[in-house]
């Protein structure tokens, strides 16, 4: 068949010596290319939250046969971290990437959709997201900055942090400083301690230097390379602050108007590959970087008390409770949540909860 | 294809008309439609497990902008539910979905990749498929029936399921009739019961009649469907036999090998996307349908006892020693699988099982 075209059409520029070009306004707008910008709130290629993105950006152009174009900016390099989402709100870049718990200056409401100290898993938060009503919301609430959001992928469970100080009892938490922002930050200066907001980059000194007793980060795969276990006595779990969080993949609503339904639907469906295959990079590299810091490293890996994880997880409801009066979409949200919540605690106490129990006798 | 050649013709006889066609043998590739088949293990639109090819299907459509359109054929109306191996290797259909531990008759070693006993949860398979080499293993595997596998959805961590008889010790399994395939029915007989195979549709009246005492079958969602709280005292947690299986999306070598490279990009972040999808609509369900179970039907959810557990443990480990001699291949994965779960188990012991027991505090 193709070599009957290829006759056809030598016979045709033989004949009227001309490269001909699009047929018809259809075939020209599904041929029309795109070139997008998307920022992050990431150092370009930071290991794991960073390669989303990439991948991302990677699947679309592979899919559309380079149709849309995406570059990926690391924070910093069009636009600060704190600023992707400003950015992609008014179009100077097409999409981002990021945590919608850095909005909550926007508004409060919007840390739902990352995570809330003792909420959903990363199974649970997609459960809850694409089968649950919780997309649906997280789309109401971005509308009015004239965003659509998509989920973007997932660390799984954090862990609860490095340590300088014993944690034994809630005496303990008692002026602890802590780099832990957030909802968490807010339960852990509820319980008498001082939770402290600073980049990244500027933690592996302040623990050094005692400018700080406690950080949390991300979990064995990211703590590793910052290499915290060189400057922490202890590293804690479980981690209750952030449960599953899920990442974001944020589009400037104007810009995905002006895309074909077919690109429409390579967005969409690269940006559910990818927030899968985040959680999978974390699931696997986690597991070999624990090895190495207990292994290699010798690092002191201890348990919260039970007591302290009883207080913290009461101090996290009066958190949430105070968040839901925000506004009536929060209201909204926290309900649907916590009903989510719920019903994934009955079945995932018989389930996933109970065959990690079992698998370990 | 064919209005393209038409519309190329007719320029052709206008001589040298203003709306000129295709530029390039490359362009003409490109537009080159292709329509699949593909074949499933489930009957047509069946709950969860069968709308995840109908939605790979409504992806790819949606992607390809109907270059690649994929018809769903659910068990019998092409080829018999047993039959999607071959009809998928021998190109009678481009694509297939079901689960590998189906095809233990054409190695062995095909089971590894939907679920063991006592192995990897839905996250960790996932990890381990995609980052820690399992799906390069699997491939490997299936090269040498022309086939390429990718991973096809989870329900998640099965139930251990219904019974009517109580398990009150290793005792009750002796005698005892179920309806469980695969490994775990090659536990129950080493355990000294009789394992059953038999078809979802036949299940209900088995049980009812009493020619089973006891059927494993999916979780909530689907069990609910069936109504066998209608025929069975108790509904027994935790699953140990398939604790995360995955499904399989098969397509056939040399089809996948004629597709342009942005449809093999679809086909591929499609099946992606299905996998991660079908997990969020399990999580989603069996949570509401574990509530209606009981509270509306009363069901009977018990535990099985530990001792049950630690002794399906043992001869589960047993299983897959005898498993491991099967072939060469077997052997190699099995090695890999295991190092995982041992990496795994200690990384999710601190941080996702750690988290689900401080959530219930």
């Amino acid at each position: 068949m193709r070599i009957g075209i290829i006759a056809l059409l030598s016979l045709f520029i033989l004949g009227c010596g001309e490269k001909p070009a699009e047929t018809s306004a259809v075939a020209a707008e599904k041929q029309q290319n795109f070139k997008w910008k998307l920022v992050t709130t990431w150092p370009k290629n930071y290991p794991g939250l960073g390669s989303a993105p990439e991948n991302f950006a990677k699947k679309v152009e592979a899919m559309s046969g380079g149709r849309l174009q995406v570059k990926v900016f690391g924070a910093g390099q069009l636009v600060p971290a704190f600023e992707v989402f400003d950015a992609v709100s008014q179009g100077t870049a097409q999409m981002g990437h990021g945590a919608s718990y850095y909005w909550t200056g926007k508004s409060k409401a919007t840390g739902f959709f990352t995570a809330v100290p003792f909420g959903l898993n990363a199974q649970e938060m997609n459960g809850w997201l694409h089968y649950g009503g919780g997309l649906e919301l997280w789309r109401e609430l971005y509308d009015q900055f004239n965003l659509i959001p998509f989920a973007g992928g997932s660390t799984g469970v954090q862990m609860a942090g490095w340590f300088n100080r014993e944690i034994n009892s809630m005496e303990d938490i008692k002026g602890l400083k802590m780099r832990i922002p957030g909802l968490g930050g807010d339960v852990i200066t509820r319980a008498g301690g001082i939770s402290v907001t600073m980049p990244g980059g500027e933690l592996y000194t302040s623990m050094q230097t005692g400018v700080i007793d406690a950080t949390e980060w991300v979990g064995p795969y990211n703590d590793l390379a910052f290499g915290f276990h060189q400057v922490a006595k202890y590293y804690y779990y479980p981690g209750w602050h952030e449960p599953g969080p899920i990442l974001e993949l944020i589009v400037n609503k104007d810009a995905y108007a002006t895309l074909p339904a077919d690109l429409k639907a390579i967005v969409e469906t690269a940006a559910r590959a990818v927030n899968q295959d985040m959680l999978d990079e974390y699931t696997a590299r986690n597991n070999t970087a624990l090895v190495e810091l207990v292994e290699t490293h010798g690092v002191d890996v201890r348990k919260l008390p039970d007591e302290v994880i009883a207080e913290l997880s009461r101090l996290s409801d009066e958190v949430l409770a105070e968040l839901a009066t925000d506004s009536e979409i929060a209201q909204r949200i926290a309900e649907s949540v916590a009903a989510f919540k719920q019903q994934a605690m009955a079945y995932h106490g018989i389930s996933e909860e109970a065959y990690y129990n079992a698998r370990n006798q």
